[in-house]
C-alpha cells in the first residue's frame, strides 16, 4: 500500500483527502488499513497513495465520480468517516479532481 | 507550510507529487524548504501541502494551468527537478489535476 499508484492514462479522478489528527486516536490506525483493503475492492479504484508527517495526506483514484460516489455511499466507510469528524481529526480537507496529465520519472 | 492550504472555492489546480528516495538525498531537504518559498512566491500559487512517510507526497494548488507553466519553467526549479531526476528520486510521478470540488471539516 506504500508505493507510487500506478495508474492508467488520464484522464481519471483523485480524491486528495488531507487530515491532522486530534489526541484521541482510538482504534484510526485500523480503520484506516481497513479502510485501504475496502476501498481497494471497489469497482472503479485505481490505486492510492498515503504519507504522514506532520498532517496526513492520502490521495485515492477511481476512474469516474459514479465509483467516488458509490465508495462514499458504502456502508462501513460512512461510520468510519462519522468517527473520523466525531474524534480523530482536529481538521481535514477533502478534494476531487481530474486528473488530466501524469508524467512518471526518472 | 505543515498545514491543510487554505484553498479558494473550486476550481483551481493540484500538482500531485508522489517520489521514493533513492540512497544519495545530498543537498535534498534544504531544495525541498527552498522549492516551497519559491513556489509561494509565484503568480497564481494557492497553497501547498506535504507529507513524508515510507513515499513523499507534494500537493500544490494553482488558479490555472498557465500558473503551473510558468513555474515549471522557472530556472531555479528546473535546475532543482533535474537534481531530482539525476540524483534523489528513485522513482516518481506527477499529476496535474482540476480541482471540481471540496469539502473542509469537521
Amino acid at each position: 500500500m506504500s508505493a507510487i499508484a500506478n495508474t492508467p492514462r488520464p484522464p481519471y479522478y483523485a480524491v486528495i483527502f488531507t487530515s491532522v489528527l486530534s489526541n484521541d486516536t482510538t482504534a484510526y490506525n485500523e480503520t484506516a488499513e481497513r479502510m485501504m483493503v475496502l476501498a481497494a475492492q471497489q469497482a472503479g479504484f485505481l490505486g492510492v497513495e498515503t504519507a504522514r508527517g506532520e498532517i496526513g495526506m492520502t490521495v485515492s483514484y477511481w476512474r469516474d465520480l459514479e465509483s467516488i460516489k458509490a465508495w462514499r455511499e458504502q456502508a462501513e466507510h460512512r461510520e468510519a468517516r462519522r468517527l473520523g469528524r466525531e474524534r480523530w481529526y482536529s481538521a481535514y480537507c477533502l478534494r476531487i479532481a481530474r486528473v488530466e496529465r501524469d508524467y512518471q520519472g526518472p
